[in-house]
């Protein structure tokens, strides 16, 4: 297996999600050169030669790459040749957003529970997913060995719930909740601060000229 | 007005939004230390004196920062010692998310208007905002000469909404419809791609230990 998911800078892989999606969504089976590549994912064809070229010897030189192997062979370098369980904490507007975004099951990520505290909103569905009790957070996540986790709730919850997470296996967190929280050494927490987001529009629009 | 708004690398920017988010919520006016700010931020108190020096002689040595100075400044160089007008495109279930979430208001960004094609959303409110129909987007944009968006509409649609925002001013748009799309050099526009945050993840998890 050591073979299939060799060490890649991280840098890389936002872009190999990139291409993964123009390969999923080229229809004309086949050979695909990195000119293509390039025209379908604006990332030069340098740029893509150069990424590919890191998980060893792929493509002929001249023809391309076939479309099946390279598309198979990104699938299991992201970790997506394969279903992963998703814990959603948090059910408010951000939480039904993301429970009902399509790209998510698309790639392979099902939210395999949904918590809340909100008397109103436990034991109800959204979008076919039973939202629980957040006090059956470590229980749930733990029997189904949930390892990825989405976090929607206040600032002021966001890290008793994280730690909670980790606790219970829960190695990879994506985090919408406006702190920077603490982690630990096997884990990933990927942030994302849409104030901040703004911001930095903000002072682009702001800086001098 | 030049000295106000110095050149800032784009690296500092999100660390500035951090300061600023600790300096709002710091109850104890007066003086604050760069060792305090990095207990309240998580980022050692080099980083914070580095940044802060960037615009210029400030502080108290040995004593540290004056809170209210400190924070006017950063508020000025980030762009939200104002309010800016957002226009939202697309009221669906990321929209209206979007539209419920507190921080924005909270840091000076206000959803002046917001954009559908669906006939059953058109003329309603969301939070206060009404909602109208695509087809207004250039007028209203221009009107109110808005220039910052959201995109939160299907990928497929997702570039003719951005051409028709930036023909009409709009020079800063963020944008989550799952595309890389083309702008301009006068344009900034920040792509958030939820899928490629949880292929990340799911690498994390599935890479060699």
């Amino acid at each position: 297996m050591e073979s299939l998911r060799p060490k890649i800078s991280r840098s890389v892989i936002p872009r190999l999600s990139v291409y993964c999606r123009a390969l999923v969504a080229y229809k004309d089976s086949g050979v695909i050169s990195s000119d293509k590549l390039s025209e379908l994912t604006g990332r030069t064809a340098a740029q893509i030669r150069r990424d590919i070229a890191y998980f060893g010897q792929f493509g002929t030189p001249g023809k391309g790459y076939v479309v099946e192997e390279l598309k198979k062979r990104i699938l299991e370098i992201l970790g997506i040749n394969r279903i992963w369980d998703v814990a959603l904490v948090g059910a408010g507007n951000l939480g039904a957003a993301l429970l009902s975004y399509k790209g998510f099951k698309e790639q392979g990520f099902n939210i395999a529970a949904a918590f809340d505290n909100d008397r109103n909103k436990i034991g109800k569905k959204l979008r076919n997913v039973p939202i629980r009790h957040i006090k059956e957070l470590s229980r749930v996540v733990k029997n189904k060995k949930i390892q990825m986790a989405i976090i929607a709730v206040p600032a002021e919850e966001a890290q008793k719930v994280i730690d909670t997470l980790l606790k219970n296996g829960v190695r990879a967190i994506l985090n919408f909740a406006p702190i920077r929280p603490a982690g630990g050494a096997s884990t990933e927490i990927i942030n994302i601060d849409l104030s901040i987001e703004l911001e930095k529009l903000a002072h682009f629009l702001n800086r001098p000229k």
